[in-house]
This record gives C-alpha cells, structure tokens and sequence, in this order.
C-alpha cells in the first residue's frame, strides 16, 4: 500500500500544500490558498497606517493555508488520510512573528491589534535598515569573528535587526513577547504542540553557530544593554538539525487539516534550501541556483569556510553533517524586465503582438542566432546592487561596447550573458575560497522557460548545467522532509540522503558547454572580471560618488 | 541703391542658394536644388555597380543648382540681377573629382561614363581606408612632421587615400586625369573660368601648409612611387586664402545663372567653416559648435600649435591671417536618433502620439525637470568611435549607474550630457594647448531645437552659449565672402571680418552657467575625464578588445 506524505511551502503571497507519494516522489495533488491579507504594507487590517518600507503579514492566513489546503489535496487525489505519514513545511525567511511562551501571536490579542510590532515581519520587511547599519558598524569595531561567515555583512532583513527596531519602537511589545520566532518554526510548533527551532533559520538569520552558538551577550548589549540576554530571553538555544522530527500532529491540528493525529510533523525549513533535495542533490559540490527575480544559490561542503562574499555558511543548514553556504545574485529575472519596462522600442512591442508571441519569446528569437561576442556588447549585471561576491548594495549597472548599430536584441543578450559571467564569479569564488563545485543545477521558471539562458549559462561557467523539471521545488522539497521525519519503518525515508536519491531527475534538461562558444566567453570573462573589480573592489569608485550625487540632489 | 549677393551651399543631397543684402545681411530669398543623382552608392547612372563603402556623386548636379537656384531667388525676391555683384560658394569635403586641364570632369567624357573612378567621390566614400591605413603607417615610420597638424592621423575621407585608390584601382584615369580637384574649387572654375585652388581644403583636406607647402617627394614616392610628383602633377601649388576673388562670373555662367558678367566670385570654401563669419565671429578665441547628427568645432588662434587630438590646423584655413583650428565630435544627434530607434518604450511612442507631440519634445519635457545628477547616469558619447580629441574610431559607447529605477528620460538625458563632457574636453584641450576659447558659439538645428540641452552645455562648459538664430549659416557665410570678393567699391565689404561684424546678432539666444548646476556638473566631469582616460588612453583597452571578437565572430 502507498505511503503518502505533505509538503507544504509558505511563499510570499500565498501557501502551496503537495501530497506526495513516497518513495518515487511523484505529486498525488496540489492546491494553493491566497493569505487574506496578503503584505500588508500599507495599513494593519484596522487602517492603522504603516510606514514606508513596511512589510507585514497576519499569521491568521498561515493556519488558513493549512486548513484549506490539506483537505483540497486530500480530496482531489482521493488518497486515504490514514496512508499519509508526515508533514514538512518551508517558509520565506527571515519572516519573523512576537509571540506568548504558549505560542499565540501577540497580534492575536485584542490589546495589540492596532500595533503593527505585534504583527509578522515579512522577509521584505526594510524599516530595520538603520539597526542593521549600526549592528555591522558595531561587529567590525569589535571584531566580531562570525561576521565573515556572513560575506561581512549582517541584512536588515534578519531577525536581530528586526527585534532590535521592536524594542526600540514599541519596548512594551519587546517585553511582552516571550519568543520572537520565526514563521516556520511557528507554523511547525502549530501543528506538534511544541516550540522547535531549525539550524537553517537560525543559522543563516539568527546568527547562530552550532559550535560557537549565539554572539555573546557583550556584543548583544553594545547594541543595547537590554539585549545582552536576547538569545535566552526571546530566541532559544536548542537548535534541531535539518531532517529532525519536531514531534508529532495534535489533535487540533489533526482536526484543522484532516490528518491522522500523531503523524510526524518535520523541523521547519526555507524556501530556499528546502529544493536541494527536491532536485536530487545529496551531497556536497553540487550547486543549485534557484533563478527569479533574483538567484539565489546553495552549496554544501565539507569543511567550515570562511568565503568572501558569500551570504552565509551554516552547519547542518541545508542537510545534516554538511556545511550549508549561500550566495546570490541580486538581479536576474528583474533584469530583464526592467529592460522590457524602459528600453523596448515600440516597433518590437508590435512585432510580437501581430505574431501572437511574448515579448520574451521574440527577444529569444532575435538573440539566440547571435554568436558569443558578436554584438560586442560588455554588462555588470549589477542594477540592484551585488549581493555575492561584492556584497555592495550601492554599486549600480555598466554597459559598454555600444554603437550606431547596436539592437535592442543584443543588449537583452549582454544583460542574460552578465548574469552567468556574475553566476562564474559566484562558482570560481567558492572554489578558489576551498568549497568545490562539481555540479550545476538550476531550478526556477526563467531557467525551464529560456533554453539559451541556460545554454549561455553552460558555455559561460564551462560545466554542464541540469535543468530540473519540476515547478514545485519546496513544496516537494518539504514532503520529503515529511517523509524523513516519518522515518524508514513508517514508509518513509531513512533519512534525507536517501530522500534526495528518490528523486526522479530522468525529465530534467542537461546543456552542456560547446567548447568554441566557452573558447570566447572566456576572453569576455576576463574582461568582465577586470571591469568587475576595477568598478567593485575600490579601483575606481564612481558608482558610489554618482550614488552619492543623486542622493545630494533628490 | 542696395547691393546683393549670392552664396550657394552644397550640402551632401542639394544645393541652397541665398540671396543676400548688403551689408545688413538680410536674407532676401533662397532656393534649394535636390541633386539629380543624390548619392551614388550602389550603381552608376548606366547600372555599373558599385562596390561596398563607395559614395559618388554627379558633378552635372552640380551645375544644374547654379541654373536652377539662382534664378529662382532672383525672381522670387524681385531683385535685379544688376544689383548683384558677388556669389560665393561652400561644398561638403572632401569632395574631388579627376577633370581635364581644361576643367572638363572625366565622367562627362562617353568613353568614361562607366567607370566609378571618374566621378566625384563623396566625402563620404569610404573604401579608401586601407590607404588611409597605409598613409598613416608609413607618415608614423617615417616622422613626417606634419601629422601632428591633424591630431597624429589622416582620414580615409581626404584627398590623398582618395587619389591613391584611383591609381591603384583604376591607374588609365589617373593617368588621364590632369587635375584632382574639390568640387568647391571646381565649381569656381566653371563661374569664373579659371582654376583656383582654397586654402581651406587644400590646408585640411590636401596635407597643405602654408609655409611648409605638401609633404615631401620622398614621402608621396614611399606610398607609390609613381605618386612622388602628385602636388605637381595633379594638385596644385598656388593656393588662394579664404576672402580672395576667384575672379570674374563668365558670360557662359552669366547666361547660366541670369546674373551679370563679370562681377566678383570668391575662392571656394567649405560648408563648416563658412559659417564662422556668418555667426558673427570675427576673430580667434570663439569656438563654434556646428552641430547635427555629429559636432564640428572651428575655432581661430593666433598661432600655429600642434594641439593633440584635433582634426586638423591650417593657416588661412577660416579667416585670413588666423591659424584655423578643426575638431569635432561623430556622434551627436546620431547618439539621440539610436536611443529613439532602439531604447524608447511603446508606452512614450503612445504618449506622445496621443499627446500630438514629438516624441524629443515630450522626453525632453521628461528630462528638463531632472537635476544634474539626479538620475546617478553617466555615458561616454562614443557610440560612433571618438573624433577629437582621442582620433580612435575603434572606441565604443558606455553607460553606467543604471539602477531598477532607471527610467528612459534619465538615459536620453544622460546621453545628452554626455555629449556636453564631450565638448569640454574639446574646449579645455584646446586651452591646454595654447589655444584660447572665451567664447562659445552653437549653431544648427538641434541647438535651436533644445533649450535643455543647451543649459546644460552652458552648465558644463562653465561659460555662455551662444546659440544663432539662423539656419542658412553657409549660404550667407558664401555670401559674405562673395561681398568681399567683390569689394568694398563695389558697395560690398572691406574683408571679411567687417562681413563677420555686419552680421546682425540680436535674435540669438545666450544660454548662461547656472553656478549650482556647474558645481555638480564640475564633480560629474571629473568622473567622465577619468572614465575617458582609463577607457581611451590605454589603460584598459577592453573596447577594442571587444571590436575584435566582434569582427571575429562576423
């Protein structure tokens, strides 16, 4: 009889529940519920207004995915509730939420509603920039050693920032949470009954270390004396691994969803990292980039590595017993749209109408007979700034080689070609930093929709590039966490190495490079890494004068 | 009784006549020819084709202007031929033709009617740049002096590539050919019938100095030596300065024009630095921007410098008794024209259609408002390579500190002050080297078209624009020299800077320096002059490395 388990991935917008099959990993059913509330990032639901760059979410909507959700894919697929076995969950991050030691989000309560820091924090949520500035002006004076596990940099997206900019608008908010933790994990201790926290979370956004732990209480009480105890006070320090069983289903949550009680409920997880298995990878020196609006890119290895420029390194951040790194590229997807947006003549937007096709498509079409080098055309790909190897939010976009001839066609192709000379820079600095890479795996809607993106992409990195097949990353990547939670006896998973192995890659697409197209992007490579770091490592810092000009003059 | 005269500008598709009173300078009609044959630059009138590069052109179009053109002010206007006494003229250059000793052009003969090589070449034909290519080498090895009068480099466009093409190619018309001759000086010949060579074209164009004379025999019979006595052979020695009588209208030009026999005909000139006298400039030290799809400078100095980077110095080469100095830029409304072609959204195309406007109007209307800086852009204007004072056609256009909010009336803008930098490069290398610029003087039709753009010339340059209100500037600047050919007995003018001072200047617009606007400007400058050197002296010659994968890959 087939085993069943639930995956369920918190997005940004909306919640998506799988129900798959275990173990050949095949989707059953899926379903997706809209939160109610969306982001909220203008007003509370009571019309208390919100500032700029505010961005909050109602946890309300996270317990409605689930109880719309679980009984839709439950229906659809037919399968009996008896036969699922587990659940896992991934959620964006750092999305972050003040609760009660039971659990009840301080929104939740009357009293608070009209206080947006009672709400969640969005990942997107930006109004912590100034703490963020100050916690790294802070941690660089002290020295602090766990900031080059973070490329140098801490984000105002992450949560000490956030909780930091609680305190200090709202201290009583600040002193009536007894945890300040994030949505995965709270979504997690909904459905076992119990507090859990995930090393993924609060490795990459917590800044905790398995072996080092939390930053001391010295450096928490230079932000502020009354933070010195804030990894004791509103965080925890009992971190479970990746592939963890955070306990099993409650009665309520049994009842909200449909589930039998008592089935294993996996450790919370990201987005993000949760794909790695869902893709097939089960190990170290395979890189997997996730391509949207931006990249981001994770990595295993076996040692823990400083690397300049990265987002993060964390033990068991990805799967256990590996060191999980992170990188990104800020600007990929938006790339090319802000291109369609701003530089698209007319007569283009006219073609592709009369030929019934999308923009895109036609730009594809129009680029792809280009030969490598043969616009003459150079781009940093940096419009929103370089997240990894820079991490330099202020450096701006170049392009270079223009002419009298020059077509629109080619410039969409030089921005495509500076996003995989920006992926290279990526994948030599982590294996000139000690971390192999071996593999390249992409995942992401540009990467199964654009076949010369990826194609570009292989001749430029010089190593085969495997498309995966599947649109449903995280929420299969949860499922088989769900799966390894249940464990080997329940029908499930040993563990998630063996997850990852079941994994059916035999539709995925593989480009490999083709030597005379490699032969040219390697002499474009070089011309870009020198403009790189004449522009990115202090050369010549015109970027952030012109940045420092327009700021003077808005 | 008032007095006229005649200038007759021929431009690259037509030629314009204006008749013009003296000495108040008004503009008493005009007339425009479109020539017959335009340019030929795919066959000959008989169907020979022509090979790429190739612009020829028909010197019976030439003729046809004075027949057509002439009569037609004068009865538009009224005017009786017999208050007539003095036409001038301006040609494009270099524009040559091969021609008997008695003037006759080799392709009027039916025996050469199928030959390319015995029409005009066009300042624009092009398929001389090998040897242009080999001229430049060779003057290098051998440190001919007089290079550094033009900028270290001659143009595929001069006279002597032009020369050499015909006897490489084509050796019976250069034997047959007694005189190489501009069209300028040519059309002369047929209005006063004798041949008169100019310094103005002869100095540019020719490699003629007034005291050093042509290069050396040594030096043409390292090209070819059949090509050792070429001054001799098919130039000429004896050249007239800018302001002297040609001589005396013929009764076969008298029949063919409808004007009287023997009154004054000017030397030849050409069609840029005919303007000068008629902005009202009568003397050195005020730079005049002609301005259209490319920028030429003409500025006069006292003394003969060899400035680096500049087109070209000749004495007598503007006014009489001046040292001439030419230097320009060879992309400006070309630059705008490609934005507008390639990089404009369907939404402006929309909304300036649906506003009725122009779609320059309603950009600069987007752009006017922005504050220098505003937008963090900032472009080298080297989309068609770069004239002065680089002298390197092999650079290419950059752009850099573009964001996600980057919009196109911040590009157009950044485009536009581009060519601004561009220019105060030009004016302060200039002053470096010794020659004075106090004033700035822009004319033609984008300076009349875009206040924007000319505040921000003045904002850049630190010093007043000067823009002319008229559009006729060659013709009436032929007139003015034909007022002086004929003399100020005549009831013309005495020489040609009392001509340049009768100009009535009131109707020009002076754009001055806003002191807010400059300091800006002078920090974006300073950002520019070190792009432009890292990019155009050596230091990182990534374009050129650029343009030969391009040509590679072609």
């Amino acid at each position: 009889m087939a085993k069943y388990t639930i995956g369920v991935d918190y997005g940004t917008l909306s919640g998506r529940a799988v129900l798959m099959e275990v173990p050949n990993g095949r989707e059953a059913a899926s379903a997706v519920f809209a939160y109610p509330h969306a982001v909220m990032d203008r007003a509370l639901p009571d019309g208390t207004p919100l500032k700029p760059d505010w961005a909050l979410q109602h946890p309300q909507d996270y317990l409605d995915v689930l109880g719309h959700t679980i009984p839709e894919v439950l229906q659809k697929s037919g399968v009996s509730p008896a036969d699922v076995i587990g659940i896992g969950i991934d959620f964006t991050a750092c999305t972050v939420l003040p609760v009660l030691r039971d659990g009840t989000p301080l929104c939740f309560l009357p009293e608070y509603q009209s206080r947006p820091h009672a709400y969640v924090k969005l990942w997107k949520h930006h109004a912590a920039q100034d703490k963020a500035n100050a916690l790294n002006r802070i941690a660089e004076e002290r020295g602090e050693k766990w900031l080059q596990n973070y490329g140098g940099k801490i984000s105002s997206e992450w949560a000490v920032p956030k909780i930091w900019q609680i305190l200090d608008e709202d201290p009583e908010i600040y002193e009536k949470m007894d945890r300040f933790i994030e949505a995965a994990d709270w979504i997690v201790w909904q459905l076992c009954g119990k507090e859990t926290r995930n090393s993924c979370t609060a490795g990459y956004k917590e800044i905790w270390n398995k072996k080092a732990g939390f930053p001391s209480g010295d450096f928490f009480a230079a932000l502020d004396p009354r933070l010195r105890n804030l990894p004791d006070e509103k965080f925890s320090r009992e971190i479970l691994p990746l592939g963890s069983r955070a306990g099993s289903l409650t009665a309520e949550a049994a009842a909200l969803t449909g589930l039998p009680e008592g089935i294993a409920v996996a450790v919370g997880n990201v987005d993000a990292h949760v794909c790695v298995p869902a893709v097939g990878i089960d190990g170290p020196g395979k890189l997997l980039a996730i391509m949207g609006t931006s990249t981001c890119h994770i990595l295993m290895g076996e040692k823990e590595i400083q690397v300049p420029g990265i987002c993060g390194v964390v033990e068991d951040g990805v799967m256990p017993g590996y060191f999980g790194y992170e990188a990104g590229q800020s600007c990929v997807g938006d790339h090319f749209a802000w291109f369609i947006d701003n530089c698209l003549p007319a007569s283009y937007d006219e073609e592709a109408r009369s030929a019934g096709k999308n923009i895109h498509q036609l730009l594809r079409e129009k680029a792809a007979p280009q030969k490598p080098g043969e616009s003459g055309l150079l781009a940093l790909d940096w419009w929103n700034g370089n997240r990894s190897v820079l991490v330099d939010v202020d450096l701006t976009g170049l392009m270079l080689g223009m002419t009298l001839q020059t077509r629109p066609e080619e410039i969409y192709r030089a921005l495509i070609e500076a996003t995989a000379y920006g992926t290279r820079m990526i994948v030599e600095n982590f294996q000139k930093g000690g971390v192999p890479v071996e593999e390249f795996i992409a995942s992401g809607g540009i990467a199964r929709k654009d076949p010369m993106m990826m194609q570009i992409y292989a001749d430029v990195l010089k190593m085969p590039v495997r498309v995966t097949s599947t649109s449903q990353g995280p929420a299969l990547g949860s499922a088989l966490f769900g799966a390894v939670a249940a464990g080997k006896e329940a029908g499930g998973f040993a563990d998630i190495f063996e997850a990852a192995r079941s994994v059916d890659t035999s539709r995925d697409i593989v480009y490999r490079p083709i030597p005379e197209n490699s032969a040219v992007y390697d002499r474009l490579f070089a011309e870009y890494e020198r403009l790189h770091d004449y522009f990115g490592r202090g050369e010549n810092d015109v970027m952030k004068r012109l940045k420092a000009i327009k700021n003077a003059a808005r």
